[in-house]
């Protein structure tokens, strides 16, 4: 199965790094897991990004952005069954902003804080010559034996998402909730075989779910749950829905649907297809948003701009 | 002690955000340090950036910019007195960057990660609509013993740096080396009452350490020891010394200067001052870097721009 662009130049870029021994996963899962001094107990660390034009306008509320940078982190957390614990805020600032742009942003940041039990613990700031962005690091923890990966899926496993995909442009990028609970309580109660955030789009997050767990995939495109106003190409390929994708071995799949309904009566977990022996995937399968992708050589110019489609 | 105009805007961010119970320090110093699991052990936990036109050039080598982007925090943990342990990369790339440029700035934070002991443990990137940006952040631990802060300088002690300062703009800034060594020994060999580096200028670090440990300052300006180039404005105000800055009771300085001489016989220590009871700072005392400056109403536009003057 192909990698995307980002995920090569990742895979370039880690051969020049020392990588950390004392991470039982490897690079490449929604976040590090870091064992510390306290048996049976991994800390993770987590960071994400938001940049102006890529994830969100000049003319979004600044506290929507606020919030938004926390809570993309925070739906890693949630991919991995952790809680999350610290959080250290780093934002560049271009001229023409105002210290009272930060005022706000910070506001909103802080309901995200207070809402999912995250302190801040750090943070840097500077100056760049245009362009806001921002990163966010977090760190977590979890029971080891709680811990869920990308990697252990199996054959078979029935695939499940939580919410519904597509469409988040038109509002939800801007005031989703993480998906904390629910990862939680799937990871203490069910241990799916794995499980990870959608967040660049099924389209390119489903095979990475799939080559990380060495499968291939199968998916019943129309099955797929449907934000309002979402087609099924924009269900797989819009980004930023901060959904859970799990699978589930076969055995397990009738008590999680009790269950789940039973914990979570207002949201839906769909099931939308299964891993399979390692195959390509489907020749008309979309890719989900992809900052490296090459662009079509028939378009260069608009496509290196930066532009979305 | 009048703050910069960068650490209003943090105080003031400040406000609006839940801050850690789990950290001795509160925030404000070089590092947070938050307890764990291992008793008598704290995790430090470091977020630092750099930012194209700001801190580097795009015409600088990239394998310079890479190896400054891992030292810069590296020199935070340093001034704790700390050994650091895991990082995580973002970087922000705009559209006329091609990933050959993330190959070689990898390649010197990977020389860096290898000679100070740091192993990589995650990262994000995104593109961004102009510049280059990176955040590092950067884990390490101490035994909490040995922890040093900015906070416990009192009247009466002196006030040492190490190397040189000033000038940093002809290449120190690209190469520097963090005083991880120096800071471990200060730590378990002397404790001093206070350290910090000094990455903004002493003209904005030394106000900062004083205000920190409720004490007022005095330096004899002409006992800074200057990089070659450098006048006396210059090694306050110029910024990017990455040396530490240490306070030290009295009876403890004969002590230091002879044991230091023999352990780093080839790294200046110098005293240069002293902390005093509190007191404003002197009138013709030059602030360093300060990246939320108000600019001058005469010069308003250009500085603005986020020119260094």
């Amino acid at each position: 199965m192909k990698a995307c662009a980002e995920d090569k130049l990742l895979h370039a870029l880690l051969r020049f790094v020392p990588i950390s021994k004392n991470q039982p996963l490897g690079p490449g899962d929604d976040c590090a897991a870091i064992k510390c001094g306290k048996p049976g107990t991994l800390i993770l660390l987590k960071t994400d990004c938001i940049a102006e034009d890529i994830h969100f306008l000049r003319s979004h509320d600044p506290a929507k952005v606020g919030w938004k940078a926390l809570c993309r982190p925070l739906s890693d957390i949630a991919a991995m069954g952790g809680s999350p614990a610290e959080a250290l805020i780093t934002f560049f600032s271009p001229p023409d902003i105002d210290p009272s742009y930060w005022k706000k942003f910070y506001r909103g940041l802080g309901r995200a804080a207070r809402q999912f039990g995250v302190t801040i613990a750090g943070g840097e700031m500077s100056r760049q010559k245009s362009g806001i962005a921002v990163s966010v690091m977090l760190t977590g923890h979890i029971d080891a034996k709680h811990l869920l990966t990308r990697s252990g899926g199996e054959p078979g496993d029935l695939l499940f998402v939580t919410g519904q995909l597509g469409g988040s442009i038109a509002g939800h990028h801007l005031n989703f909730t993480p998906r904390l609970k629910e990862g939680q309580w799937l990871a203490k109660n069910i241990h799916p075989s794995a499980m990870m955030d959608i967040s660049d789009g099924l389209g390119s997050d489903l095979p990475r779910l799939a080559r990380a767990s060495g499968c291939g995939f199968e998916v019943h495109r129309e099955s797929i749950p449907r934000r309002k106003g979402a087609d099924v190409h924009g269900a797989l390929s819009d980004g930023e829905d901060y959904e859970l994708l799990v699978s589930i071995p076969p055995k397990k799949a009738s008590l999680l649907q009790k269950k789940w309904n039973a914990a979570f009566p207002e949201t839906r977990l769909t099931q939308i297809g299964a891993l399979t022996p390692p195959q390509p995937a489907p020749p008309d399968w979309p890719g989900g948003w992809d900052h490296f992708k090459e662009p079509p050589k028939t378009n260069r110019r608009r496509q290196r701009k930066g532009s979305q489609s």
